[in-house]
């Protein structure tokens, strides 16, 4: 070739997945859907793209800065914006693309409607290590459950899910409720317009800490009397449901308070004893479009959440007009797949992996065709090779890639067993390996 | 909301996927991945997105123009040319990122390298009926392989898999070599520069017959003598190997019959009784990148060709610098699943679905939740509902979704059995769309 060689690797940001990685998240998405089906989910799927416009109407915070924008085709390129260069975008998470897929599909649907998403999203995000611009969430929503009984199922299978990913013991599931929020904002003297960037705010303050919290409060103009007022209770109000019932008195409603303890009451009739399951005034949760209750999982191991979701009532009406509750947990399926990396692999059966080196005769290629047939259907891996000249480096090979039986079949169609042979170079890979 | 309502619709030329085409093809795939796991083969994954540069210049024949190109982030718009707004494009198939994948990784993987790859890829194609922009390929590679057992193994692999999916019977595999109909050309006269063009025209004689290919070949400045020759022999040739080798003579390399008949061989070994395996000089496949063997699996029953692939030795060496052998079988996976939506769907086990209707009480929620656990353990799928002032009409519509099953715990913990009446709902059910 006289052109130069292309670059052989993925775009900067994303990532090629060896057959070990895709292995272990087919296994975790196996469990996950064992888990989300027996609670009655069901799984459904949505084009990568959606609509430009869809996406940037969202409530989706930072995220709508970091949408893929897809050229529009044939388009006259003296526009004058982005916006007049793009109409599409690839997903930046599965909860608007499920609203419009409800919108639109709602009459072939269960009601109250339980929705299993497992797929590929896309951010344009910073490169850094462990962040990747594309990567799998997996979603459960609940659709048309005004009820509280949606989040009490929606926390009770993500963990259940997450224990037989193996994260059982010491889980916290942490509850709070934008509405409380929203009331603590109030008792503090916020005016109510500017809920949203003390939310976006707040969010971060396990990340960032109080002070630099207080600071950019106080450049975006609060009160410092309400911003002082707000760090006070947070930091005394502990996180006993009714004392804070009692604090904030008439600023949130009776059955808010009421729904946040049936839900915490139900939750923990199903945990495990080392689980805790807690009222969290700190937690606030980035999305912009929660209305009710939000919820979080933490595992004692592990710094950041494993899980995270709440109520959207909001998010459905931009498409139908009128209010459609829903409810969503999100599993953060890097984030397990990276824990199941680094030991806690899910177990794997043993495989039975035949290898079948045939001479290149036609005799031997319609025998070995026959055998490889038998031996597959009798729940053997069969692999066909030629067999090499240097068939003892052959038989290394294959013992370093796990096969477990060898046969030579020659010319004439005549067949030999090497399993012998290549057990001892098994052997002798593990006495290496081992010393 | 004062904000018009937003389109619920999905972007044009794709689709949103209801609960039961999603399972349709979860078990398509599952019984696919069992098969090609029996021949040793292993799934990888590689991101949707992929360099500009590298998509262009792939040999992908009519899909490079069908690229979705990935607006540059904040990129200057005055540019002049689409290249200059865009480095980024959505994959058009899976063989092209193949190729980049194995000279990224191949030291981590073994050799020969047996490849799975099942996922999306998006082509701006005309919408249409029954054409979609972002659809599911299905392919499995063998790379490193040079013998011809690479090729025995994928169409071996191939057809037991679509025999799983229910198309056993009737099956025509039908074998061809790129050198073969380079050897034709040579033949008839044709200049050898010139080839691609008579492949590219030739693939669509199925489609549009030999008057039109003949028209097409004139307009392109091939001589009419060359192309009467080549229609005389391939209408009165047959489908004899040995005879097309007595035609072409030295025109083509005594090794590739050679190896064709191996394969063809080796092929109908592992065949069933019904099932034809032959040799069909007219078969082209469209892409530029084939060098070798080419293959198609046709169904008595179906129109167009439900699997297709073939040997391309010469891709992965622009990114290496030195050839590596490759060849690859991919399966026609929306033709399959549009078969079995059509009516041979795949039989699904019964699911036991049990409703549990509760009041809004805290007893009643932690008892259902310990009831509901015990029952899911069990193997049932277990749905939480509240508990609707109109029961009836509740159980109607859970009758209507396939449940068995229903019990009502009531506000002190109390169940009652609602199973037989929810029985009487789905007899009436079934009365009413028999009459």
């Amino acid at each position: 070739m006289s052109e130069p060689k292309l670059s052989a690797l993925p775009p900067s940001g994303m990532r090629d997945l060896l057959p070990g990685q895709v292995d272990i998240r087919e296994r975790a998405v196996a469990r996950i859907l064992e888990v989300y089906r027996s609670f009655g989910f069901v799984r459904i799927e949505t084009p990568a793209l959606e609509s430009l416009r869809l996406l940037l109407q969202s409530d989706g915070g930072e995220n709508e800065k970091l949408i893929y924008k897809i050229l529009k085709r044939g388009e006259k390129l003296a526009a004058a914006s982005p916006e007049d260069l793009a109409d599409l975008g690839l997903r930046f998470d599965l909860t608007v693309p499920l609203a419009r897929y409800y919108a639109n599909n709602h009459a072939q649907l269960p009601h109250p409607f339980r929705a299993i998403q497992i797929g590929p999203v896309w951010r344009a995000e910073r490169a850094q290590k462990g962040r990747f611009r594309q990567f799998t969430q997996c979603d459960i929503d609940i659709i048309g459950g005004a009820s509280n009984v949606a989040e009490i199922e929606l926390i009770a299978a993500t963990a259940e899910a997450l224990r037989r990913l193996g994260l059982a013991g010491r889980m916290t599931v942490r509850i709070n409720d934008r509405r409380i929020l929203g009331g603590l904002l109030a008792h503090c003297g916020f005016p109510q317009a500017q809920s949203a960037s003390v939310f976006i705010a707040l969010d971060k303050l396990d990340k960032i800490g109080r002070a630099a919290i207080e600071q950019e409060l106080g450049r975006h103009g609060h009160p410092r009397e309400s911003i002082a007022r707000l760090f006070g209770l947070l930091e005394e109000g502990g996180r006993d449901l009714s004392a804070w019932r009692r604090t904030l008195g008439r600023d949130v409603d009776g059955d808010v308070w009421g729904g946040l303890e049936q839900i915490i009451v139900a939750v923990r009739a199903q945990a495990a004893a080392e689980d805790t399951i807690e009222f969290d005034p700190t937690l606030v949760r980035g999305m912009g479009y929660y209305t009710g209750p939000i919820f979080e999982i933490t595992h004692a191991r592990y710094a950041s959440s494993v899980a995270g979701g709440g109520r959207y009532d909001d998010m459905i009406s931009k498409f139908t007009g009128h209010p459609v509750p829903a409810t969503g947990f999100s599993i953060g399926f890097e984030r397990i797949i990276s824990i199941l990396e680094e030991g806690h692999a899910l177990e794997r059966p043993p495989e039975a992996k035949h290898a079948v080196l045939v001479e290149r005769a036609e005799a031997a290629l319609a025998a070995a065709a026959t055998r490889a047939r038998a031996w597959r259907a009798s729940g053997q891996i069969v692999v066909l090779e030629e067999k090499s000249p240097r068939v003892g480096k052959q038989l290394f090979d294959l013992a370093q890639q796990g096969f477990t039986a060898a046969t030579v079949i020659d010319a004439s169609g005549t067949e030999t067993d090497l399993t012998e042979e290549l057990m001892k170079k098994s052997e002798r890979l593990t006495a290496e390996r081992g010393s």
